[in-house]
């Protein structure tokens, strides 16, 4: 249940940019979205984590020699350092903005390399939990139970290229900030000031964020085809 | 032998128009290659599901009834279509432009999805084996052959990650075929015919390529300074 809660969370929490009904949401807010979600799916891990290790101790069994533990242990530990480094680089608002522009695309590909993980973990400790010569009905055969917990496994695998999907869309992706190509072009590399951004998309009316989306997505068509000769 | 061998020619696969040395390649060369890899790996792994199919049946094993096997033997299925479907729709000459235009999005994220998978499967697959009732010694403690295949999983898991990172960097994206923009403009979306392109990167001299690569690599600072206020 904590493990599905964390999935969940942790989804939802990947995916919060993408809802094009959030882009008229002020920046700052989404970021305390996105942090708190992931807040709230870190607790959890930690809650699980406690439990698991409880249970084994009540029951006097080895921790740490499987695979599912070495790699569950390893993301939730880098998890939580994701999550703080986050914080730290990216919603306190004296971070740098040299290392925002540096940290930005290791941030993205770290939060989605660790869904993944978690992903393979949940898969492994499902193989794990059936395999396991306690288990009863021995696992040999198309025992209920089997089919479904692989049904269920084969839906959260589903689940999860679903949010890799949305994730990784170019054309869900958050518009930029308008004025930031304007100080882009005004500071050069990487000194565009958050700060100094005084219309944001929460300023914006609604049908203006309406052509703009739709403009979008027509553009996205060309794009998409002129990038094609380079894959 | 045979999986490290499909994972090794698959990774290569994902990768080989990522290399910078290789954008000098005509590009139907470098998509033969992909193909060809592409192929040996759906080979090996037709192979290896013969092998575990006849072990079984040797064996008076049931098949298909673990997590392991039913998400494997799905990636292997998708990934024999995602090949079959690549070589039609890619490379073949006579596939429709606005049918290339839409299928490559999807196209990438198959590959990559599939690829993904297959290190799950993998992850499975150890998992499974170590803690087998017939596995001896019984896998409840630091036995060395479970440490020895947790330290080999977790190197596929950094070689994976390793991979990943390589193939969505944009700075490692093969530039676009030079004539390629010009005939967009001409020919609108999805209009462009690559039988028409006369210059390939082939005919650029090294200098010329190298100072496009060094280019990209400086205009890839302001690109991701500019994307940072949408993410």
């Amino acid at each position: 249940m904590i493990i599905h809660s964390l999935c969940c969370t942790l989804f939802h929490a990947i995916i919060v940019y993408r809802l094009p009904w959030t882009w008229k949401c002020s920046k700052l807010l989404m970021k305390s979205i996105h942090a708190g979600l992931n807040t709230v799916a870190a607790i959890l891990a930690i809650v699980s984590l406690v439990a698991v290790f409880e249970n084994r101790r009540a029951r006097n069994l080895t921790n740490m020699y499987s695979l599912h533990s070495w790699i569950g242990l390893t993301a939730v530990i880098l998890y939580v350092l994701q999550l703080v480094l986050g914080f730290c680089i990216f919603l306190l608002p004296w971070a740098p903005l040299s290392l925002r522009a540096i940290a930005m695309p290791i941030h993205v590909y770290s939060g989605l390399f660790l869904f993944g993980t978690v992903i393979a973990t949940v898969l492994m400790g499902v193989t794990e939990k059936l395999t396991s010569p306690t288990t009863t009905p021995p696992y040999n055969s198309f025992s209920p139970e089997g089919i479904f917990t692989n049904t269920l496994s084969l839906l959260i695998v589903l689940y999860g290229a679903l949010i890799f999907w949305i994730a990784t869309r170019p054309q869900w992706k958050r518009p930029k900030e308008p004025d930031s190509s304007i100080l882009q072009s005004k500071g050069g590399a990487g000194e565009e000031v958050e700060g100094t951004i005084t219309m944001s998309l929460g300023d914006k009316s609604e049908a203006e964020l309406n052509n703009e989306v739709a403009a979008r997505k027509r553009n996205f068509g060309l794009d998409e085809a002129s990038q094609r000769s380079t894959m």
